[in-house]
């Protein structure tokens, strides 16, 4: 059986922490030899990402992470926290939110593990062009988010400017496939 | 003054989970305008990883990470939880516990925040080169790593096998560069 199909069995667990924005489960799990272990990991619900662009520019956004102390230079963005949205559906919300934008193309870029070593977070980067103004936008109360518009001409200042995941992945990819 | 350098004041806080491998931090923060915020994060020491390579192959490991229920394809990595030890020391002492490597060169790729709007985790990625065999492997008990020589010929087969943020991160910037 090659490793990729080995499997991890779960066994069950319970939530030792519960938080507004994540929770915290202790969990069973049993490997392929019978063996048992208990892992405590952070749930996460996913998230979707958008690299929003036209010939001149990439809109990102910029704000606060308190966690880190620190304004940071991101992709808009945002959670799967509708009950039946889909990834690709909530990076359409989020795009209207969050800068006011609507997109007519849209194509999957990357969807990656923020960092499964404790966390069950799933990112879906999405890129969107074809993009119009909208009158959607509904910044949530207190999220000091400001629209910057970067020029394509200088992504490598605005990669050089992050030091957000999903931003570097998006904008990396947007510089190899320009 | 410029969106980069406004301030995020910590004004203290408790920890409300403690699990072992991270905890849960509620905090109060205050903004430059005087609102104050309370924001619950997790906690998590910081991590390294290394893009190891030689003309032939890149190292690579396969390990099972139970909160996602998968086996995944990574760069060999490890936490910075030894005390004093520098991101770089970090990133040797792993290269030889994991795949029993040391490396002659060392360069900085990239480093970042895995994902801000909840944790603190930091991850420094290196490039190690000049690659040879040490034995001071010393796996930690029941971590069922397995080392994977990659070809790098086959550098896309690995970005396609993987959904790791860091691994992502660590291939495609090997692919730029090579």
């Amino acid at each position: 059986m090659s490793p990729q199909t080995r499997k991890i069995e779960p066994l069950g667990g319970e939530v030792a922490y519960d938080g507004g924005q994540f929770s915290v489960r202790a969990e069973r799990f049993r490997h392929e030899d019978g063996e048992t272990v208990e892992r405590e990991y952070v749930h996460r619900v996913a998230a979707a990402a958008i690299v929003a662009y036209d010939d001149e520019h990439v809109w990102l956004v910029r704000q606060p992470r308190e966690a880190i102390l620190q304004y940071t230079l991101e992709l808009p963005a945002g959670k799967l926290d509708v009950d039946g949205e889909s990834a690709l559906e909530t990076a359409q919300r989020e795009l209207a939110e969050e800068i006011a934008m609507r997109a007519e193309h849209w194509q999957e870029v990357q969807t990656y593990y923020s960092s499964s070593g404790y966390s069950d977070e799933l990112v879906h980067v999405f890129a969107a062009t074809g993009l119009a103004p909208c009158d959607d936008a509904e910044p949530e109360p207190g999220e000091r988010i400001e629209i910057v518009r970067w020029p394509l001409a200088d992504l490598d200042g605005a990669i050089a400017a992050t030091n957000d995941a999903k931003t570097l992945m998006g904008l990396s990819w947007l510089r190899a496939s320009l």
